[in-house]
C-alpha cells in the first residue's frame, strides 16, 4: 500500500513541479523549452532516488506497463500503480488550475500546459514521435533496472533521458510520454486537446510494449520479482 | 561546533552564490530563470557533498525541522543550526550588498533577490506554493538520507530538485524554500519584501511539517540516531 | 550479435534524439544551443547506462577505432560495429526527414541538422577543430572506462563531455565528432554537406587516433580484454 | 611526469574549450552565460573522472596552492604542476587565437575570452568576488578529496560548483578563478586584460589559500600524503 501511495505522490508531483514550470514560467523571458526539459528532467531524477525505494518510481502507466510485461511487477499492483498515477496527475492539474484562479497567477501556455497536435506536427508524426519517444524512456528504465544493468547512476540516467526526450517533443507536441500526466491537464483545459487526448494515451503505452520487446532481446531473459514469486 | 560553523559558512555560500547570480547577472542577456535556478540546484549539488560529512548541510531552518520532527537531530543541535543558517544568509546578504555599493556592480533584480509576492502571484497562491515546494525539498532530503533510501546520489537528488523547484517558483515568488536565503536580503532590500518576508519564513516551515509526516508515513519509522542516543 | 544490435539502436538514438532537438526546436525561440548540447550530452549519458553493459555503447565510429587501437576490441567487432553504427545513423536521418515530410514538421535547420563548414569557419579550422574536439570525447571515454581509471560516474562523464564539446563546436561546423552522425543527414541534405562530408569523416578519426595514442601514454599500457582472449 | 603531463593537457582543454565555447558562441543567438557556465562546469567534470586517477586534475594553480598548503602534494610537484597549467593555458589561447585567424572564426567576445574589471564591477569588488569564487572552488576540491569526504560523486561536485561560480561571476569579471585560465587569453588580448592581469593571479590565489585554512578546522586535521612520505 505504501507503493500505491509513493506512485500517487510521486505522479502529482511530477505533473505538477514539470508542466507548472511550463504553466507559468515558459514566458516572457522565462524559463523556456530547456527550462521545461529541465524541469521534468530534474524533478524524475529526484523522485527516482526518492521514491525508488518504495516503489520503483514509476510515476508513469507506460513504465508500470513496460514492467508488467517483462515481469518486474504482477498485475494486481500495476492496476494499483495505474489508478495511483491518473488520480495524481488529476490532482496535480486540479493544483495547477486552481494557481491561476483562486491563486492569482497567469496560465502562460493558455492551456493548462496539456499535450496537442496539430500545429508543428499532423496526427501521423505525432504517434510516431510520442511512441519513439516513450520507447526510449521505458528501454532505460527497463535497461538501467535489470540485474545485469543495475548502477547507482539509474536515476540520474532515468531523470535526465526525459530531458533530452522533451527538448526534442517539446515544439512537436508538448511531450506526453506519460498518459497520466496527459489527462489531467486536458480534462482541465477542455477543447482539442481532451479531443486529441487518446493519442497520449494509446501511442505512450505502444512505446512501452516495444520496450518492453526489445530490452529483453538485447539483455537475455532474467529471472524477475514476479518469477520469483511463482 | 564544527557542524554549526558548516552549516554558516554553508547557507553564506547558498545564498551568496545563487541568490547572486540573480542579483549581478539575471538581466539584461544575462543568465535569466534557467540560470538562476542551475545556481541553486548546483551550488547545493556541490555543498551537500562539500558539508554532507560534517553538518548534513542543511543550510535552511526548514530542512533542519525536518530533521528535527524525524528524530534526525536533537533540539538543542537543531537551535544551533538555525542560528548559524540566519547568521550566514545575513551575512552573504551583506555582501551581495556590498558589491552593489563599494564594489561598483549593479543589482539587475532591484532589490537584492529578494522574496516577495503580489506581482503574478497573491498572498494565498504564494503560501500553497512555498509549502509545496518546500515539501519536496524536505521530503526528498529526508528520503535519500534515511537508512533505507541511503545513496551515492544523494548530494545530486538533493541539489537538483532545488533547480526544479526554482524553475516552478522564479516567475511566482522568486522561491523561497528556506527562510534564511528570505530573511537576509529582506532586510536589506526593506520595503514590501520585509513585509511580507512572514510568509517566506511561514510557508517554508509549514512544508518542512508536511515532509517530516509524509516521509516517515512511506518509509515505515526507522531507528534515528536521536533514537540511539537515548 | 547483441552487441551489434545495441550500437545499432544507440546510434540510432543519438542521431534522432539529438539531432532531432535541433532539427524541431532549435528556432524559433526554441530550444537554441544550450538545448541541442544538452539533447546530444544527456542523450549518451542515459545510453552509456543502458547500453553500456551490452557493447559498451561507442555508438560512435571513432571510439571504436580508439577501442580498436587500444586493444579493447578485436577488428571483427569492430568492423561490426561500424556497419551497425552507420546503419543506425542512416534509419535516424530517414526518420527524422519522414517526420518533415509525412509527418508535418518543419525542419527548423534547413539541412536536416547536417554538419558543414564555409559559415563560420573554414575546412582548416573545421579540420583542426573536429579532430580536437573528437579527441576529448575518444580520451575521456578511454581514460574512465580503462582499469586505472573505472568510475561508477563513467557514463556521466562521457555524456556530460559530449555537451561541452557541442556547446564549442556547434556555431562551428555543428559539430560531427562521430560520422555515423554525419553521414545519415548528409545523404538527405544533399549539396554542401555531402560534399564537405569526407571531413566529418577523416578528422573524427584523426582525433580518435590521437587520443588512442595519448590515452596509453598517460594510464601506462593495461592488459586489455584482446590481450586477455589471445 | 605522466602527472605533469596530464595537468598540461587538462587545462589545455579546460582552456580551450570552456573558453572557446565563449569566444566562437556567446553571441549572437549563441550559448548565451548559461552555455559557457556549462562548457566550464561540464569539461571539468569530465576531466576530473579522466585525469583524476594520474595527477589528480588539479588543472588550476589555485587548486594546486590549496593541495600544497594542506599537505597533499610536494613542494617540487607542485613547481611542475604549476609550470605544466600555465603552458597549458597559454597553449589553449594560442590555438584559440589561431582559429580566429588561420581557422576563419570570429573572435565573439572580442578579446579572446579574456578576464577583465572596470565595465560592471570595479578594482575592489573583483578582487573580493574573485578571492571569494576561488575559495569555493577550492574548498570544495579539498572537501570532496579528503579521507573523510571522498564520495564517487567528487568530479560530479567540482565540474559542477565550477558552472556555479561562472553564473555568478561571467557578468563581473568574466570569472577566472585559475591563474591559469586568464595568463594565456591575457597575453593574446592584450591592452587592459593584460594590464589587470595581476588581479586574477593574486586574488584565485588568495581564495586558495583561505580555503587551504577553512577546510582543515571543518574537517579536522588528517594525515595526508606528503605526512605519510615523511
Amino acid at each position: 500500500m505504501r507503493a500505491i501511495w509513493a506512485e500517487l505522490i510521486g505522479t502529482f508531483c511530477l505533473v505538477f513541479f514539470a508542466v507548472g514550470a511550463a504553466v507559468y514560467g515558459i514566458e516572457p523571458e522565462g524559463v523556456g523549452y530547456v527550462g521545461v526539459a529541465l524541469a521534468f528532467g530534474l524533478v524524475l531524477f529526484a523522485l527516482a532516488y526518492a521514491l525508488g525505494p518504495i516503489s520503483g518510481c514509476h510515476v508513469n502507466p507506460a513504465v508500470t506497463l513496460g514492467a508488467l510485461l517483462t515481469g518486474r511487477i504482477g498485475v494486481g499492483p500495476a492496476v494499483g500503480f495505474w489508478i495511483a498515477q491518473f488520480a495524481g496527475g488529476i490532482g496535480a492539474a486540479a493544483l495547477l488550475k486552481y494557481m491561476t484562479t483562486g491563486g492569482g497567477a497567469t496560465d502562460q501556455t493558455g492551456a493548462l500546459g496539456a499535450n496537442d497536435y496539430g500545429a508543428t506536427v499532423d496526427v501521423g508524426g505525432a504517434f510516431v514521435i510520442e511512441t519513439l519517444l516513450t520507447f526510449l524512456l521505458v528501454f532505460v528504465v527497463l535497461a538501467v533496472t535489470s540485474k545485469k544493468g543495475a548502477t547507482p547512476a539509474a536515476g540520474a540516467a532515468i531523470g535526465l533521458v526525459l530531458a533530452v526526450i522533451h527538448l526534442v517533443g517539446l515544439p512537436l507536441t508538448g511531450t506526453s510520454v506519460n498518459p497520466a500526466r496527459s489527462l489531467g491537464p486536458a480534462l482541465f483545459a477542455g477543447g482539442a486537446p481532451l479531443e486529441h487526448l487518446w493519442l497520449f494515451i494509446v501511442a505512450p503505452l505502444c512505446g512501452g510494449i516495444l520496450a518492453a520487446i526489445v530490452q529483453p532481446l538485447l539483455y537475455g531473459r532474467e529471472r524477475t520479482p514476479v518469477d520469483e514469486a511463482v
